[in-house]
């Protein structure tokens, strides 16, 4: 592989779900962090090169997929006789909250992530929701400091391995995370106050995903102030199964910024955007069934409603 | 009072709240939907004429603070030797919740709204949160139909007058409720098919609150379709007292409308802006201490702000 100059690498995991939502459910599809971040980006650039681990229950032909798509599994660690990791879930009606009903970590177990040789200078870098040790790892790996390193996590690994994961975030550009979480992480129930203090932690970004009310994009500004971006999310007739819209969101916020080749707030909002119109195809369908079909056009014209969506005409000073 | 274009008649109570917030608490102070619809509304236009009732408990300062900005007391009775409607609550944590602790209806109990002769044709009605039956009699004594009928409401009515609540929708252009009263009304969970549900019920828009999380404004469109316009929420540092926003809201929603004297989905959206800019002041201090100070300079300030927010960039399609 030799790099592109809009190359992501990407650890994550490539796993198979079982889910159960009020619309129905589906037996071990395809899913994973990984996965999804590599179904998103792939979209947006050339080559995304995937850090994970299968077993070889996992589908050639779902590999060769990914491939077409423009995915490059070199550092996908593939081991016989061994269970890709499992994860199943039953979400409640409001498909805002979900119990876990199994997780078999199975290769996931011993994960040594591996990042290829060729790989080990990507200039963008996804920091998939994994064990944070694991994804500390990979920032060991890489030969020179990435353009931009983002790093998407969840609650289980603020109770589980806080330590490791402020590590990381001390060294990344942008953490991504939902509302209760990023108010879990901060102890404070102010969005405002939340971002100030993920943002003290060192990261230049902050992302705040809030599902079906959209994300909130922070940084710094002059002194104690702050910058907001807010986009909206879709209203949706019906979501399907929210399962991986988070790491989707990840990949194709991370995916436009790679193609922009830019960082900067408004490169970033517009990534806020693309994440988002991906994230609500993800929500349409099972698993991965939708986001792997989005053609261009489908895209940009949910870009293009996300701007309608929020778009209002001039208004005058009342003058009384 | 002869009526200006822009007249506003506005239903609502005119009271006082005990309020308590984790940011700290206030005794009596001056409270009601109709004063906050009054506040921000009169803001915007020349008149609004206010319906409703006190006792002689009610300061005589504070009318005419009322009347100097631009409210017609007219319409609010003064009942000798009985006691306003008192309301004390207490908000949880996250301040999205709250224990109602006294109810004290007193003037309410046996209300009969008189609306003035020389209101009865104003152009512009807002039906504040009050019992239905009491929309519904203002609703009743109007000379000619008005070009704008808004109504707000909550659960409470959902849940004690749910026939007198629909009759009143029935007969309304805009009703305007948080979202999870619009999930009560509907028996819906997605948002979308909640507002078919209402706008099937007779208003041609609906407006759906979500405080933290900003506003949803919906209208049908061509055969089953519906027009969405999501506003943001403004990022608050603290939320000190979030009661009256909802009544803040309404106010200035209808005030925006009834200043332009257009009735489209353009203008709507901007009312929803409106409205919004003028509910993040109530929310920054106790009661109406801050909505009766709002600057012209500081609303437009505010407005310009939500713009701001969910401003991006036009994005390119993506060629991989």
């Amino acid at each position: 592989m030799s790099l592109h100059g809009d190359s992501i690498l990407a650890v994550g995991t490539v796993a198979f779900d079982t889910i159960r939502t009020p619309f129905g459910s589906r037996e071990r599809v395809v899913g994973g962090a990984g996965t999804y971040v590599g179904w998103a980006s792939s979209r947006l650039v050339k080559q995304v090169g995937l850090v994970s681990v299968i077993g070889d229950d996992f589908p050639a032909e779902e590999l060769k997929q990914m491939e077409s798509a423009g995915m490059n599994l070199d550092g996908v660690e593939l081991r016989k006789g061994e269970k890709s990791f499992f994860w199943s879930g039953t979400y409640h009606m409001d498909l805002n909250t979900r119990d876990t009903l199994v997780t078999d970590l199975n290769v996931l177990a011993d994960f040594k992530p591996v990042v290829p040789a060729s790989m080990r200078s990507a200039p963008w870098v996804m920091l998939g929701n994994i064990d944070p040790k694991l994804q500390l790892s990979v920032l060991d790996q890489m030969e020179e400091r990435p353009k931009l390193i983002v790093l998407d996590t969840m609650n289980y690994w603020m109770d589980s391995a806080l330590g490791d994961l402020l590590a990381v975030i001390a060294r990344v550009d942008v953490v991504t995370i939902n509302d209760e979480e990023a108010r879990q992480l901060s102890g404070q129930r102010s969005l405002v106050r939340a971002a100030r203090y993920i943002l003290d932690l060192g990261p230049k970004y902050l992302v705040i995903k809030k599902g079906e009310h959209g994300a909130l994009l922070f940084q710094k500004s002059d002194g104690d102030g702050l910058e907001f971006f807010s986009a909206p999310a879709l209203p949706l007739e019906e979501v399907v199964d929210p399962t991986g819209a988070g790491d989707t969101f990840a990949g194709g916020f991370l995916g436009h910024i790679a193609r922009c080749g830019a960082v900067d707030f408004d490169t970033l909002k517009q990534a806020v955007v693309v994440g988002s119109a991906l994230a609500s195809f993800t929500c349409e369908a099972f698993g991965t069934e939708r986001i792997r079909t989005v053609s261009d056009t489908e895209l940009m014209d949910r870009v293009e409603t996300f701007r309608q969506l929020v778009d209002f005409a001039p208004i005058a000073v009342p003058v009384v």
